[in-house]
């Protein structure tokens, strides 16, 4: 495998998007949401050498909205050892076609969601953590500060106060997930629990270094502790590659190569197993919702290196 | 890398499921598909050192069916310059999240398919193809002849008979992407090139050495000459990753964890970038239409090598 | 127009159906509907000579559910001037073609529900009434109550409380109503009007005399007092024609000829304009939710008066 | 029933619509139809006491297209003594909810259509037919020619040529069916004689003496010979009250509150049973591809005579 100059990738990509016309809008559902700074811009990569690369905006918190799935998933897989048998019961692992909030094939497919990263599968996910944990909130967030040995990660408490107020349609997933008898806890508390779970506040710097470790077969990098087994970590990584980016999942995997994770607050964080992990920040969202400029960085990253799992 | 032996691998995969209770049915809507032996189990690998790795029925010629769909992408897309551009103008690249032959999507999106591995989006891709050749049948059979260097292969006019007299389904396909302006030619010309395509006979060896070539960034091994660019390569991979197994393309993902493409005469074509190719062959089918020992041999492949590109 | 023997027919009706095996389920989703003794079976028919005819449990009072629908909309177009073009703005007045609980339609039509006599459309009346009222739930039993002069109609509190502990499917309708911006009040104000309206206990004869005044032009009879115009009588009595039993009013149009509307009590409601009113009750349900020996009975009755509206 | 001077009221409907702004566009998919003067506009009404009244282009012939599948479902009814068993096999009875030559429900529905008046129904109609007759085109066009005594009537040639060359949608329709079962001709039989029965010329006169056997339980009038049985006059009526306007069979119940059915050639047949049939012709269609005038002719005819079935 050849040397490849991360840092000077970064600033070429860096240098190429930065000013190129906006291609989208920032989210507006919640206010919070809709005055952060379109410009904003930040790209963090480290790789499995130690290395550590940055441009940008990458020191500043922002909302990780579903990228948060992800770590939901992890969390439950770890947290108890049946788990992850009792998820694959209850959510599916096939690509939706529809938009993240869909409530068409739900209904379809009696309330089994299509994968963890949909909203009506993270809500799931949510629910067997609320099973597993006393107090969901604190151990989770314990989990994330712990993934990225930062213990100054927190939720927004602004952002999950606004989500509760206005998310009737993750309302209208719970509840008719729960008709079909697919939801064990209250709907309010699961519904608090992800909610908090979405506001949670992190930079480019630690999306990178808590992802890191999908990079490396599931375990932690460079001390080598398993957060999950080589299995679970393959499988993470697929569902991302084919469930990551809603109804343009197929469009990330042509285009970059990578399984990866957006957010609506526009965050985007990709792996490439073996090699490294990289998280991306710029606010406005394409008409799928995923951060249009986080997409074209990751395109450029992995054409200027000439490397991707494909 | 550690070095593998695949052989004692194949070796091991075989014995193991070679006498498992049949878990399908082999597909019956032809009599020609109808009359294989159930019983047939052939793998055959091909990697990049040159290594090949064959047990069982790797020598027997079958039906490939839909796994002719990324050779048609590939001929499509090397015959005429423009072909990559105007092929992504009537052809999605997401996964469908519905049965191969679906008409709903098509319907609810204008007749653009959802990707060219569906029914409705490799006859588009076949109708790109009569557009560019005088004589589509006799210059695609060179093509794929030439991929593997067997000029022997051949179609199977039973088969592709058969097809006709009973494709109601694709007619009903093609009739209604004709309605939105998405077929050019005549439907009986495409339709006749397409079933003749379907009906191709290959063995899983040729299969294997054909597709060998996207495990080598798109260049015929081991002389390199290009057959797509790097970057077609990693499209036409990243293709069969999301949607290569119709609604059963993320667990393929999920369980597998390499691109792949499943056809209903009971074969798999699988890919892992930068190691190998590898063909297996199993008439019954899940019920999701693609070959479950298929499915399970490519499962314990990446187990048993500790290897995906995940 | 010949003159017809009302009570003998009935007679004949009750007859024939009464020992017929049952065709259905009684409705179980809820304790107080589950434990309604199946057998019972009660007809009262009233014209607009003055006649009354009525066989066997025709004074036994049982929950109307979704036939209090109707009821909603008049009393929602009768309460204020412009309630009826508000509502036309709000819902459709087209059949769902599917059943009465679907999200399906509603999230592809961007929350304006197909028609008021399903869920989610008497959900939408439901909020227009809370909108205008300063009690719904008082000031809606009142005007139920004068339409058949007994002051003695009430909610059954069991039956709307169990509504309310176990009606997600209603909360996931009103939620992603509410996030498309057409549901105006809390929501929980507005289901628990919702769940009491469906909760009336009412007897055939209660029901057929309350809806006479739809086959009268919308007035009272028999001393001719206004209830709606006779466009809106004209208007509520197409939608029972179209919309009044879920996706089963073409088959109940079908065989019966006659606007009508149902409820999972097992009660249905049918009007003949410018002749009769007419309900049945009979608990078991067939499998499209509607009374399998309520329909046959209407069925019988336009086959041996040989009068419908057709 | 008090006397109505339906003359008086024709020729007030005539002046109101008659320059009303034009609220569509004439049907332009074939040629034959996009030259037709969207001007024209005629009325005729015939009623059960030997009135006959008109206005405007009332003998102009124009293509009747979809009002046909009424008289080719009366024919398949009349034709042989088990017809109307079978046809309620292979067809259902419930409004559609969605465009006339929608594919989605006959793929969901397994090839079943929801009822006899969308394209898909009406194609099984016609293979009943075809089955039925050893000259479906002769034999069918004796019949319409007899219900209104007009030997004269005929296909258009040229409108059945058009259909024929752009006719992909039905194509895509009938091999979707084909592929079910529920197809036993061959398909382009079945189409030749479907776009011939859709090419019929016809005047509102004839039109409305053609249905006038539907406004008087099934039999000719004057001399009282049966067409149909009663009951069979009750379930066509039922049947083009449901499902005789696409996705707007509601809105013309609502509005106009009389069975009827429509085709793109701008023409509509209304039958009030016991009092008259009434044919519109206006050729401009609204965005659900029924007349326009032709429905606003209807509503006001209903509400001057204050009279409808409801």
């Amino acid at each position: 495998m050849k040397s490849i100059d991360y840092q000077e990738i970064l600033g070429e990509i860096y240098q190429n998007i930065r000013h190129q016309a906006f291609a989208g809008e920032v989210a507006s559902y919640i206010p919070e949401l809709a005055k952060v700074n379109p410009q904003k811009l930040g790209i963090y990569l480290c790789d499995l050498q130690g290395g550590h690369y940055a441009v940008g905006d990458q020191q500043e918190a922002f909302s990780i909205q579903s990228i948060v799935k992800v770590l939901l998933l992890v969390f439950a897989i770890t947290k108890v050892d049946y788990a992850e048998e009792t998820i694959w019961t209850r959510v599916n692992v096939e690509p939706s076609g529809t938009p993240f909030n869909s409530l068409v094939q739900l209904e379809y497919e009696e309330g089994i969601p299509r994968n963890p990263f949909i909203n009506a599968g993270a809500l799931v996910v949510a629910d067997v953590i609320c099973q597993c944990c006393q107090d969901a909130k604190t151990e989770f967030l314990h989990f994330v500060q712990s993934l990225c040995n930062q213990p100054s990660i927190d939720y927004s408490l602004n952002v999950a106060q606004s989500e509760k107020e206005t998310g009737f349609r993750n309302r209208a997933l719970i509840n008719l997930m729960k008709s079909f008898g697919n939801i064990q806890n209250a709907v309010d508390e699961v519904l608090d629990f992800y909610f908090h779970a979405c506001s949670l506040m992190m930079t480019c710097q630690e999306l990178a270094q808590t992802f890191l470790f999908l990079a490396n077969q599931g375990s932690a990098y460079p001390h080598q502790k398993a957060i999950v087994s080589k299995r679970q970590s393959k499988r993470i990584n697929a569902l991302m590659q084919t469930c990551g980016f809603y109804d343009e999942a197929g469009e990330f995997t042509f285009r970059v190569g990578l399984p990866g994770k957006s957010g609506v607050g526009g965050g985007i964080v990709a792996v490439h197993p073996g090699q490294y992990s990289v998280a991306v920040w710029s606010p406005p969202l394409n008409q799928k919702g995923n951060s249009a400029k986080g997409m074209r960085a990751l395109e450029l990253l992995t054409t200027k290196t000439g490397l991707s799992i494909f």
